[in-house]
């Protein structure tokens, strides 16, 4: 941090380096929140392909409502990546995954962006530390892993690599939270973070099934938007099975339910569910109740539930 | 099959063997499409748990609409098991996860139903095969694994065992339709069905997570309701994943991070990405697009998603 690190609610210029499914959606989240945006992608033509991106976008950000100021029109295509972040007060870093190519890129930023002004990379799954390693200031980087699209899902990621400062994981989660994200700080690597861990432990054993002929793509998407999936919007997997233990929460569940944990239900090996997991599970969903009751929460669960099928059945049968 | 079988569309009297949180659920969820239901459980004074479960139950389902003659009073609470299933039209059973106990259970039941009357198990694990063992005429037995809360949750996985005859699986198939549920046949036995499966990975994962001190039960959740959970409710994981390619699809995506199953993102091994498996899984998206192009598809998601986030706003605010 220096006399040119911005406070996170002044932040105005925002450079996007990488402009695909990612780096656009970025594009079209910060144009939407009324920042300046200027852009730069290695790929020749790719105007064209980013204006129809947030072409695409802009009426779903539109019904959400813009910020002041919110314009297509503050979008500025960069001639070269120095340009793009010359003026920038942030960062947000969107090349395809791989190493050798993000650690050449992010140098190549680092050393072209204004000292003090945090740069944020969007990787699904490499850590900052193995990143940063070219980097001449490598303390003002970190990871802002956000989620398809970016103009829509809340969540952002944020974690830093070894040697990342802390102020600067610090100033990027205020920053996302004031640009309207809802960000998790992690404060340690863990390859791919959390929600990617997650959504990718389904996504393997979705693979296996169709690699094993149990179950099509289409079963397995309709076995997701018709069970568990309308609850996900709302209660995360631990509420979830807090609420699946009946009026005795995740204690009565994981007392009862834990030996399914043996059972050959994925290809994913279980963890020991010791007394010390256990207890955390239970803490952690306690706290995560806040105060509410199971009764509490199943009624909040059910209007969740029957307003996201409505919300749903209004979107397949075209309604506005 | 006989003629004591009666059309799925014609079954009025419907047996509940279990009462606890599932097979509670399964009772509102007949009571409220208008089926008459006895229900028994071995526990002693389950009927006012049971009660208070429907009634919690009820303003849900009255907001979602009742069926014709649906009412609270339709209920019958059965002295014993020989008694709840004499007269069933249909016998749906909920156990506790015990195979001993299941295989009992379901002998006896089976021996008290009324010949050619289809027998549903509730297990979210056992096969049929491994459950009908000791059952006089298992040929009639199916699982029919619904999601909690039964009442609200569409899906229910439906498969036989190797003595069910086929005509019992295609008969519970249209009778859970005709009941209301979202019906995904299986034609083989796997462990945990789909949605177990791929809901148990995330489980799995989000355990060892914990237990290694990476992240709390509440940034689990957060991850998810926040993130890729808004998604879920519109587009399962293949299709999620089939966007996430861009206007490439899930060609691109396998094609382009393909290599990224062989990170360590989870403790689940991903499957070998064979071209057969590329191939069923680029087929796949494409027969559940069903002629959507990527961007349409793209522009129902963002309606989803937001609909879906102020449907969710809604009940956090307590809204009705």
């Amino acid at each position: 941090m220096n006399e040119n690190t911005p406070s996170p609610a002044a932040v105005r210029r925002v450079a996007c380096i990488g402009a695909g499914v990612i780096g656009g959606g970025w594009v079209a989240h910060f144009l939407a929140r009324g920042y300046q945006v200027t852009a730069w992608d290695p790929a020749s033509g790719f105007e064209a392909k980013l204006r129809r991106l947030v072409d695409a976008a802009w009426p779903a950000l539109m019904e959400l409502g813009l910020a002041d100021r919110a314009s297509r029109d503050n979008l500025v295509i960069a001639p070269t990546l120095e340009d793009a972040v010359a003026e920038a007060e942030f960062v947000q870093e969107s090349a395809p995954e791989d190493l050798a190519l993000k650690r050449d890129l992010l140098a190549r930023i680092d050393a072209a962006t204004p000292a003090g002004v945090v740069i944020s990379s969007s990787t699904s799954g490499y850590g900052m530390t193995e990143m940063q390693v070219d980097c001449p200031t490598p303390q003002r980087l970190v990871v802002g892993h956000p989620f398809n699209p970016p103009y829509l899902i809340p969540l952002v990621e944020v974690v830093g690599g070894e040697r990342t400062e802390p102020w600067a994981v610090q100033w990027a989660a205020e920053f996302f939270e004031v640009a309207g994200k809802s960000v998790i700080t992690m404060d340690r690597e863990v390859p791919g973070f959390i929600a990617n861990r997650l959504q990718e432990a389904i996504w393997r054993e979705a693979l296996h099934m169709v690699a094993n002929g149990e179950a099509t793509p289409a079963q397995i998407d309709a076995s997701i938007t018709e069970g568990p999936g309308l609850r996900w919007p709302l209660l995360g997997p631990c509420l979830t099975f807090h609420l699946a233990g009946g009026e005795g929460g995740m204690a009565h569940m994981l007392d009862h339910f834990g030996p399914s944990l043996k059972s050959p239900w994925t290809r994913l090996e279980a963890p020991e569910l010791t007394d010390e997991l256990r207890d955390a599970m239970v803490q952690g969903c306690e706290e995560a109740a806040d105060g509410r009751s199971i009764a509490e929460l199943v009624a909040d669960r059910d209007r969740a539930v029957i307003a996201v099928m409505r919300a749903i059945d209004g979107v397949r049968n075209g309604k506005p």
